[in-house]
């Protein structure tokens, strides 16, 4: 069977690289739809653009207007493909606008030179069974938050301080993550999951939308399946504007995407 | 007078967005002209095809072909442009190959919100008279990299224990950082910034080339007069591939600019 996520990013193909999507409601946080889907999307789109080079290794998008839910169309331009990589150049467009511009470089993580040097540390998270569910947030939140439903996320209980309006002030998100449907995420699932978290500026008691300007995802290895590890944390919150660096460990303890985004803050 | 900066990325406007310029020889590094050079050139394209938004808030380059010394066009095309920002997609070609797509959103950092809650800890460096002069280096190192004559950059001593052949291991290179010429940083200089230290996998005992698939920067205030302090990190070597970080850091204390690269490590 589809998983959800197969099933909510399909693609019609329509010829010199155009696609036909439908964005799913069930995405809708706020007023638009997560920004982590919509370069799902757009990440799905590339992959059947270059069938050879499979997997997203870089993807940088810069969020143009608000998307809503329903039809839309992704345009994507081969601007190289060598042997191994090939960078593409796509567009998410909704009734006449641009919603997100994006370029994209995808090869074949299977392919990769095997060898792993990471020094950066695995997060440490409490027991999924210690930490809080999503699905435990208010009834409002969920109703305007549908997009709570897609996942199975355990928050760890020290950074969720601010769901009960004491913020640590840490700047530090982290959580267990997998699809509520229990289907493993790949390589461009991964594009998603990088923006998936509560904005890390709830951790600094900045409740509100933090409109993303660009988010840029390296993706470094085909996840182990099960669960997930999500680490989001901000060290400059500066003119307006903050960074948010998103790290995703699989259950092999590898370290198999990292993002970062800049966003401008909510106004408080 | 004109800084050398300046003269070296100079524009010949040619009308809808187009722009020729010439990639001055005194930035090759290697075999190749060096890539934060070149994000300069394409960064002074989007300035001024969107005059009223003078500089980058984010900038992400994707490295398609290398490039050489000599004549160069720089299109520009306008996505977006909205009170605050303007998004533009920009490529710089030589000889009809396209060597740099990027996108970049622009603004005036001078209008934007004042408030700093930044939790990044300034680098630590020892006085800049106790560190290594990239001057320094020897006769055959600076015959290859030309570049090194653009800058006056001292190396902190505990991060170059790879030019004696004993490197650290620890992924970590930081730098006292001004231009030879005493002229100061602007906010586009700062994409040249970002990419002007030697690659951090010479601390990993790995020399080489390293060339750049993808680099983005984040530009978050005008810099201080005065010497820079940046920082060069990497924490995930696997795949082929390693991440590097770049923080830079103005005389004032403050954190002007954040990039991350995605890069090949070089063979060893």
């Amino acid at each position: 069977m589809a998983s959800e996520w197969d099933t909510h990013t399909s693609l019609t193909a329509a010829g010199d690289g155009l696609f036909g999507a439908d964005l799913d409601p069930g995405w809708v946080v706020g007023g638009g739809v997560n920004g982590g889907y919509l370069l799902g999307v757009v990440g799905r789109a590339v992959a059947e653009a270059v069938p050879a080079k499979p997997h997203p290794l870089t993807v940088s998008a810069y969020y143009l207007s608000a998307s809503r839910p329903g039809p839309a169309q992704v345009s994507t331009r081969v601007l190289r493909e060598g042997g191994s990589v090939a960078t593409v150049a796509a567009e998410l467009g909704q009734e006449g606008d641009t919603r997100i511009t994006a370029l994209a470089t995808y090869g074949d993580l299977r392919s990769m030179p095997s060898d792993v040097a990471t020094t950066a540390e695995e997060p440490t998270l409490p027991p999924i069974e210690e930490c809080v569910a999503a699905s435990l947030a208010p009834d409002d939140v969920r109703r305007t938050a549908p997009l709570l439903e897609r996942f199975d996320m355990r928050i760890d209980p020290a950074c969720v301080g601010w769901a009960m309006g004491a913020p640590s002030g840490n700047g530090h998100i982290q959580a267990w993550f997998r699809m509520a449907d229990g289907h493993d995420v790949d390589p461009v699932g991964l594009l998603m999951v990088c923006d998936a978290l509560p904005p890390v500026t709830f951790d600094l008691g900045r409740p509100g939308w933090a409109p993303t300007l660009e988010l840029t995802v390296h993706v470094r290895a085909v996840p182990a399946p099960g669960w997930l590890k999500v680490s989001h944390r901000t060290r400059n919150v500066a003119g307006g504007m903050f960074e948010e660096d998103c790290e995703v460990w699989d259950s092999a303890g590898r370290l198999v995407a990292q993002s970062r985004q800049l966003a401008m803050q909510p106004r408080s």
